[in-house]
């Protein structure tokens, strides 16, 4: 897996996430608890997943308060069980509670993306088919949720606008058509990008084809009809089956894979998200 | 409902998801659609809900293109069945499908919100108790998510630390004592705020009404002492219920109203959050 | 005292002071001054008065210049007298320099404050009540401000608008009455919140207690009508005297308190400061 | 009078300020004002005082709700007497009782530094001395503070580091005196800037003057010395006089005026700040 | 051409130029030009290029002062002539005056680019060789700099390091090889972009023929050498020549696209602008 | 040569810079750098010049991760030769390769800077003509730009529009004539500026004189026209070349320079730069 993040973006979205929660200073803590005072706690898995976020949490208490100690006790990535102890942090008792809750909102958030990934990946595993994510993320979150996304198995569909081109039946009726709409992409976007245009029929994919299209998307099509794609198609280019991927059983799911496509985008993956229970536990 | 909320903020907010989304440009809209073109669009309900976040969509193409024309054809927070069509969008096509994600996320994500709050608003309605929400909110979003909870007919709990007191287990332990902390806060704390317990048996509440709180939070409690300590405190303070409220089913969750509790919150509101189906279809 | 305050925003008041006060750059320092030039300077106190912000002195130098030691030689909040030295400062000329001014210019405004909110608290000694602030703070300013009132041994007003109910007659005349406001803002604010209602005679503060209001806001009045809206509310809500409380001298303050007020708010302790008058001199 | 002020910083002052008072949220006007109400109300002088802040008031409002009219009655840098209505105000009631605050914070705090600027100015009428302002600003507010004094008739001093050189007593130390410290600077900062010496005594002004300044600053000199220092330099160099000069009564301001100095530099007029009363009063 | 570029980022861009070029107020136009002066002035091209920016100078005085009338006379992109009047802008005299520098900055700064781009478009011109450019581009620019290249009819490069993957030496060696490196890239990289090779020899670019590379850069290479790669490559990958492209003559420029290569990337179309001379003339 | 630059306004242009490049993440590194990784590297001149920059890459690195370790192991505003070695570069691989190009762009920048305005240095050395800069700069970098200036040099004219007067002809026109603009800017402006006029002429030299102006600037004049000008000022005023100097022949300059002008300033220095060639060389 590859782990790492652009450290600038991380960093703006916890100070604004520490902003949001703290506004002009946890009343609470700062009229009850001494301002020397220490503590020690420990992150506890209230069920099964994995897990996804630590460096993150390790990054609020950073940017909190720096001689706070937050040590990791499992792997990023890696599955976790219920009753697992999974990570401790200990320093200015204070300092700790105020930044509590904004780790654990993120930390359950992502571990809740990594789990849901991982189901589907295991759904498909030993098929050629990748999970992906999509473009259907928490308004600005996007960066860790996608990363979120690769600590559960999954592999990351473009990260913005400006990073793929993906050509809708808007974008196809806007341009005139899939022949023009390619030659126009080819024409005027970078040539680093790939070139992927949605179809929702045999006659559009026959289309794409013929206009060089680099990925073809079968849109909301049946399994059978994603099975004659994928052997129409003949590898000529990448296929991606998209469509309330979401909403499938494993089973289901699994079936889709077996049709032979490549890639398998799934917007629930961070729309709908499940906060994974991790609780932090003190010691006195 | 107040459906009123602070514009610096969301401004700020869609800002930033526009920026997140859009990179260094929309270049597939850049390369295949015509600058001069125009569309016209309707937003249709895929599944049954609450209706929540339409001034927030029409913002998001104010700050895009102020010349797109954004309708709603339903009222905020009223009830939407599958097939509705919510509202309609129509301007430059270009614009319109550069901003078309940014708006669908925050209209899914926050419906769904005010949906999920609807079901448990209905399931305790006749009975005392107000549905609320927690800090469990995603981060960034939490003027936006409780504004979704109180559009589905919820209230809310603290905005942020500084606008409520709320003293915690480690509270207590750290000033040594329910009465201490509360001493403590009713003399640090800034005498607007009331002052909130967090309780776990009926000698803590004993000490928390002895103290003077004006809120006692009974924390994963039975039904049959969280109705025990409603008549133990006899209106000398509010009440709470808390814990795990989200995995309760609408027969239970009216199990813990019927206490005569005067509040439940649920973190999964915000924490656990199923986007409402909603999408955008284009005319031509 | 509770002497902690939110590091972020504090951060970012004093990074935009420094570079309002630095602009392009400190050319008379950059000019004249060689880069490893040392310098050592004590901070004096030119008049008596209470001590307040030396962490954000230490801040300006430590987000300047990480190498400058500043040192307090007073704790904060106590009584300093003309001649006292209460802080040194040590370390690179050049950066001590350019630092020097934002950081006094902090430190006075403080001070001032604190002192001032001192002499007021001195007034009412022995009485019930607590002198706090209000939100007629500098903008900008206003979490400094607080705190500073704090160290002068006062309490804090509301810090914003969303962390504090205040029903002014604005309100009321737009609710429809006293009653109907607070049942308003019952229904529709946070519970956290306690319900304050501005009163400017009995028939009023009836009204109030009818409500329920928490806190009863006694505006304008004689000493004598707040003794005996005092008498009438009989503990039933808190008071809090109200109105050109900072035009008073001592004497007709401690009239206001032993009317048996809970709370005097004035203004004056932060829309007219007076700097306490504090120089940095440097040896070599 | 010079009343106009750099757009963008004063958007972002107001910004911050509105910020810091709404908060999340104007709770009380939310919760108690129906959405569609509006209301009118007029700016009323409850003391004598110079006119200042009438576009800083417009502007806030402008940027809460662009519907909302604020009309000033009088001109910016007017004398305004107790009673006068100076502005009037309408539009939503809602947002107009939301950016009250803010708007009333500006123009009482702008509006007490004219005032106390022109007393300053009315008590040197007829002498060649102009009054004027220093870097002992409120962080954050330095632009409309000096816009302040320009609407009480003074003139501005340098507005940050880089806009001026002022070669104080350490500067002078640190280059190996005044002769070394005038040769650097001229050596290395922009050529636009003039040169200012600091001096205490006769044989400090004559190094100055022979070292080329274009300002000398007499700092805390008494009258008598002052008035011999301006014969000794005979209009070689324009003359400052500094130190405590708001410590002064009106008559000692003059005699210091009369003495033949260009420039009296008071640091009270904007670190000592009496905010100017001025209430809103809304009509229904 | 397609000549749209992001609203947001472009904001930032030009409000952080304003604040820049104004700093606390552009004091020589306060001083002595009166608050109600319009003026008209016309923009004069001073020498032929290829004309860029002009929505970017109407920014810059809406941003100003929304009041401003600009006026664009020629279409961006097109050649203009030394003497043609290429636009026209009136309003008050002191914010034209004010906006000025930073449009005509702006203007000169693009218009160089596109002009200089032009010139090595038109020195390949019948080729089927691309022009474009690189991330060596001026720090904060950048999205300009690049529409600018496409204004002169050339295309570009990847944006940024994460919509486009350029395994270069570096990555090769910490990878171990091209085998590696474009496998991990395959593996890990979002799916909708290209992989491209820099390679350096015959050998390594049939390395990276194997690994499937979708685009092979041929850096530092002959002329004679670039024909033998591309009839090696015939057409398995895009072709993109590389290294000190701008310092050849237009002859030799004509000669690498004669090689048959797809792109030529000219890093100083970017990192060595000449400003395109334009004036300003103002009318009385 | 005074080095230092204002540290916050650097930071954030360099953050600026570092956000611009890596986007959502150098996909490429990530993909493929294994994260253990270390390297070491070395910065070498391609060509002649004088070196700019070093601590604004030693900063770029600093900012990105603190534990690279970046080396000068020349002096900034040094001269090096073609081949030289000038700094080094170790540390964690993938961070120092996302690092790169960003560090190079503004060092190849600076340098070019630095090395354009020694050219002009050189070409009137021995003459009391200084080499200025103006403020075409480019958008977002003229500290760094301004500072390169004198690294080679050279000196700074004004930073921004509030740092100096200079009348120009559109002032001029505005306000009624030279005498009077300059009076009204002597009337209105902060006393530390100087006052620079604009000419074009004897008549309006002889106006600018009497007005008492303290620079005057030549404004496309002959040399021999600028040889009078300096004779009839005779030293009342300081004296400015200017108008296309950027396109004098080194001889043609130095002819300027021998009018007896105090100042000639370049547009050219900063509007018009060719990077230096600089690249970065691993080893493995």
């Amino acid at each position: 897996m590859n782990n790492r993040i652009a450290g600038f973006e991380i960093d703006d979205i916890i100070r604004n996430a520490l902003k949001e929660d703290i506004g002009t200073g946890d009343i609470t803590t700062l009229s009850t608890v001494g301002a020397d005072r220490t503590v020690k706690g420990r992150y506890l898995a209230k069920e099964d997943g994995i897990m996804c976020g630590l460096d993150i949490v390790r990054r609020v208490f950073e940017l909190l308060d720096p001689s706070i100690i937050f040590q990791a006790l499992v792997r990023e990535g890696s599955r976790i069980r219920k009753g697992d102890i999974i990570a401790s942090v200990s320093g200015n008792a204070g300092n700790v509670l105020t930044g509590e809750r904004v780790g654990l909102n993120l930390l359950q958030h992502m571990s809740g993306i990594a789990t849901q990934t991982a189901r589907a990946v295991d759904a498909v595993r030993g098929t050629r088919a990748r999970i992906v994510d999509t473009r259907k993320t928490t308004p600005g979150l996007r960066v860790l949720e996608k990363y979120a996304v690769r600590a559960g198995g999954g592999s990351n569909h473009r990260f913005n606008l400006a990073d793929g081109i993906l050509i809708k039946d808007n974008h196809i009726a806007a341009a005139g058509g899939i022949a023009n709409a390619v030659a126009a992409a080819r024409l005027n976007a970078p040539h680093s990008l790939k070139i992927e245009v949605e179809t929702e029929n045999f006659e559009q994919i026959d289309e794409a084809l013929a206009a060089g299209a680099d990925i073809i998307m079968l849109d909301n099509m049946t399994v059978e009809d994603m099975r004659k794609a994928v052997e129409r198609i003949k590898g000529r280019a990448m296929t991606e089956a998209s469509g309330n991927m979401g909403d499938k059983t494993d089973k289901e799911l699994r079936a889709v894979a077996e049709t032979g496509v490549d890639l398998i985008s799934i917007g629930a993956l961070t729309h709908s998200v499940k906060a994974l229970d991790i609780s932090l536990k003190f010691e006195y």
